[in-house]
């Protein structure tokens, strides 16, 4: 099944398999016969103790601005677990940055300064040269291929509109009331600040791939709060407009909607190849709203803290109700939580990779 | 349409019109060809004037112990808007207290001492008297019922799940991650856990009903982070068999989830009246999956923030999306927010009674 070649370029000169080759891949295009794939979202995170090592030196900020530690911390859980896909380690906000946001990050959560409290200050936000004030970026994915060049590489951008909630509400919130008020009150100037995100991520994306990531998920982890109508006009048009920009650069496109359940209906006819499924809704539901789809899901994170037999029996549990395995990609349906032990990691991972459906 | 009859009470010697005749009740039916009914959740609440003079004067929890006031608040706005319901003024956490734990209101929100952090702690828990302990609620449903006694009374609780949210993680939380450890971790004492709040709340709203409540709701307020099989779980069983005790009663039984939609297809077979749909899941698709039952829902309360033209436009958007009525009662999709305008209230309960097919 495996085909190898060599990848024309002067950094590898190894044999290396052909990344589309790769259970990863193919299962974004609904294509993979063999072993399920799997990684985790923010598998490179503090539940590593690697990972805890080198923040011990660095900043959150200054580890995201460092290629090279960047390629370290992205790389260290796909070597120590078997991970099936690498996931670069940055975080969504970053980009706001050069757009005239200070963004920090502290022990309660990220915020973001000044917070869009009058219409008036969309129009202050700086465009800027994405190729260049976010290069540190695109410099952590070509030092993560060199490390790592067999195994996919997902490059990642947060929702233009989870972005708008942080750039308007300043800071985290259970239900972003102020988002939503000020995006019923200034329908104009919100529509404004969701597109000067949106042609940002366009390009953010598009160096990413052409630095050399494999896939490209779009985080949406705020949408959940919205009425249907305000999902649609809110968030998923400007996600469909960084896929269409994204399409002829032939990469897997991935939308990770957290509470995508009641859209679910409205990503049918989404032009990207996988939905990612938060832990709340039924895999198999999902699948079967979305045809032609692939799907990357969904085992709540807590399961992690169950003893080692009852994991493993969790996973078999979700994959055994499954109708069909070629298009699954096997992931937890939140991110992972910082006092997860690694060993439940290696025995979620172990276990996927051995899941076999009875016929 | 409406009868008039006198009630068997010797409390209510005036002619009231039957409760069962009102679009609230005959909406929990189906049967509803009149006016749509509409209540809004925490109608008696900080938005209003009367309400925020009663708190100048006593605190959250005495308030919620001294009946005289909870029927003055309780039947307030049901007076100033013309609400089609009125909600029993209290609060889900107060049947905790019997049982051993003290409840505070704080403005960052409810605690609940001591947080149950070790299995054992379950077995430590009071059985007690809720006919003794809680009987000034049951007082503030008589003293409502005399003051409003054409208007639908409902009496509500807190689900099981819910309460032991609070029971267990202390206070409020984004995504109670403690509760779900806990309940991963020590499926036996959480289920006795369950079970004993299950049996404290099928008193308290058996109570209820019997000194005057016209209906009840089940809030379970979050229930909406769980995965569909822990939903079934630690969630829906509790609440099926409250709603089977009550049965007999013959009062309409309402169960809200906050975040339904994971969970809809779950709830088709579930022993109630009305599903209270939250803002996030399109009614209509809500209705579609719940045949044979009413439901309830689901304006975004952020939209009551809108100028009053966009408030009728969208509560027309709304209804007018809907191909049944009968079986529709009209509430926002959580609970009215604290510095709403009472104007938009009014506006919002104006449009919907003002609201007709176009045919």
């Amino acid at each position: 099944m495996t085909i190898t070649t060599e990848k024309g370029s002067a950094e590898i000169s190894t044999m290396v398999p052909l990344i589309g080759d790769s259970s990863f891949i193919k299962a974004c295009y609904g294509k993979n016969e063999g072993r399920l794939p799997v990684w985790v979202m923010r598998q490179a995170g503090r539940y590593l103790a690697e990972y805890r090592a080198v923040r011990k030196n660095v900043s959150f900020l200054e580890l995201c601005k460092t290629p090279e530690l960047v390629a370290k911390v992205t790389t260290d859980p796909v070597n120590k677990f078997g991970f099936d896909a690498a996931i670069l380690f940055s975080d969504i906000l970053p980009i706001l940055e050069p757009m005239g946001f200070t963004v920090t990050y502290e022990s309660g959560g990220p915020t973001v300064a000044p917070a869009i409290r009058r219409p008036e200050m969309v129009n202050e936000l700086s465009a800027y040269d994405v190729r260049d004030k976010m290069s540190y970026v695109f410099e952590g994915v070509r030092a993560i291929k060199k490390r790592i060049p067999d195994v996919p590489l997902l490059g990642f951008a947060g929702s233009p509109f989870t972005l708008a909630c942080y750039a308007i509400e300043g800071h985290g919130s259970k239900t972003f009331d102020s988002v939503k008020q000020f995006m019923y009150c200034h329908p104009k100037e919100s529509a404004q600040l969701l597109e000067a995100i949106t042609e940002v991520t366009i390009v953010y994306l598009q160096e990413q791939v052409k630095a050399g990531a494999d896939a490209v998920q779009l985080f949406d982890s705020w949408s959940g709060i919205l009425a249907v109508n305000e999902y649609r006009e809110w968030s998923l048009v400007y996600s469909e407009k960084i896929f269409k920009a994204l399409k002829s650069l032939s990469v897997p496109r991935i939308l990770f909607v957290n509470n995508v359940s009641p859209y679910i209906h409205l990503l049918r006819d989404i032009d990207c190849e996988v939905i990612g499924v938060d832990y709340r809704m039924d895999l198999e539901l999902a699948m079967n709203e979305l045809p032609g789809k692939a799907v990357q899901g969904n085992l709540d994170p807590n399961i992690l803290y169950c003893p080692q037999a009852e994991i493993r029996e969790r996973v078999r549990a979700m994959l055994g109700n499954l109708t069909r395995l070629d298009n699954v990609i096997v992931n937890l349906g939140h991110g992972i939580l910082p006092d997860i032990p690694e060993e439940s990691v290696a025995t979620f991972v172990d276990e996927v990779h051995a899941f076999r459906r009875e016929v």
